[in-house]
C-alpha cells in the first residue's frame, strides 16, 4: 500500500514517519509513504500556497491550484484500476474509527490532504476530495497529526506489519487493557504486590 | 506552561515539534517542552524498559520502576505549589476533547506518559498516574502522537500563542469550516466559480 502525505510542513513528519511499526513496515516493503508539499507546484516568485478569504474575514484560505496540482502528481503515477481514496483533514469530515482504518488498508493509495489556516478552497474539496475526516472533537493547528494517526491504525492492519501475525486481530493495545490491569517483574513495587490471578 | 514527553521514542517528536505555533509558542517561551524517556531511568546492561506480562499472554508489559524513576525526575524541579497533572495515554482513558484542552491550559506542569507495548504495569498507574486519556476509538501503536494531539490542542489555548489574540476563542479552524465553504482567489477555479455571498 502507499500513502501519501500532502502538507506545506515536509519536514513534520520526519520523526513519526522513523519510528517503531511504521518504520519497520517501510523497511519491509509493506508500506510506501510518499511527503509532497503543495509549494512545489505554487507559482509566483513567493509561491504563496494561501490568500485572503471572499467576503473578508480573518485568517487565510488555501488557495485550490497548488492542492489540485499536487494531488494530480500523487496519482500521475498510479495503476489505471487500483483502489484509491483522497482524504481531506478537516474538523467538519466524520470522525476515524477503527472501522474506518480497516476501509482504508484495503485501498493501493490513500492520499491524505493536511489544511492549515482557516480552511482550504471549497472548489478544492468539490473536485479532488472523496471525503473529509476528523480524529476527534478537538481544535488543532492543521492536519498533519491527524494524517500520521490515520497512517499509525491502517499502518498495523497492513498484512505483515506486526511481528506476530495475530496482533492486529487481538487489537492488543486497545483490548486487553480495557480488560484488565497488566503487570510484569518485580512482583513488589513500592510496597504495591502484584494480584493473585 | 511546561509539558512534559516520557517516551522510550524520544526521536519521534522531533518534526511535530519544530513547526508551526508550537515552535513559535516554545521560542517566544510560553510553551516549555521536555522530552524524557525512562530508557535512562531504566537499570542493568540492556536497560529494559518492560517485561513478560505475569500471569503469560503475548506481548510485553513496561516495567513500573523506570517509568516512575522518570515520572520523578519530571516533577523534581516543579514549585512546590504548582498545579500539575499526570496523564497516561491510554485507550481505557477518557477520550479527550476541547473541554479537556482548556483544562490542561490552566495547568503549570503537565506530564504526558506515552504507553507502548501491551500497556504499562497497573501498579505504576496507581501510584503515579493521575488520569488516563485517549484521543479517539482506534489502536495506535503507542501514546506518542496521542501526546503531540494533546500538546497541540493545549498550545492553541496558551495566552499569547496564536498570532491573532482572539483566534483561539473563535476555534478558527473548526468553527467556520464547520459553517460554510471557504473561497480565495482564483474567482474561477476548473470552471467553478466563487458562489455569491
Amino acid at each position: 500500500m502507499r500513502i501519501e502525505l500532502l502538507s506545506i510542513f515536509p519536514d513534520f513528519f520526519a520523526g513519526p514517519l522513523d519510528e517503531g511499526i511504521i518504520r519497520r513496515a517501510r523497511q519491509a516493503g509493506i508500506l510506501e509513504i510518499g511527503i509532497r508539499s503543495s509549494r512545489d507546484h505554487a507559482e509566483g516568485p513567493h509561491r504563496m500556497t494561501d490568500d485572503r478569504p471572499y467576503g473578508g474575514g480573518e485568517g487565510m484560505v488555501m488557495k485550490p491550484e497548488p492542492l489540485a496540482a499536487c494531488v494530480r502528481a500523487c496519482l500521475a503515477y498510479g495503476l489505471e484500476n487500483e483502489a484509491r481514496r483522497v482524504v481531506l483533514m478537516s474538523p467538519r469530515g466524520g470522525v476515524f474509527s477503527q472501522a474506518k482504518a480497516r476501509e482504508y488498508a484495503g485501498l493501493d493509495r490513500l492520499v491524505l490532504v493536511c489544511g492549515r489556516y482557516e480552511g482550504v478552497d471549497e472548489r478544492f474539496c468539490e473536485r479532488y476530495v472523496d471525503e473529509e475526516c476528523s480524529i476527534g472533537d478537538y481544535v488543532l493547528s492543521g492536519g498533519e497529526l491527524a494524517a500520521l494517526v490515520i497512517t499509525d491504525a491502517v499502518c498495523r492492519l497492513l498484512p505483515g506489519a506486526l511481528g506476530c501475525a495475530d496482533s492486529a486481530a487481538r487489537d492488543s493495545f486497545s483490548r486487553s487493557l480495557l480488560k484488565h490491569g497488566q503487570y510484569t517483574r518485580p512482583p513488589v513495587f513500592e510496597g504495591l504486590e502484584v494480584p493473585e490471578v
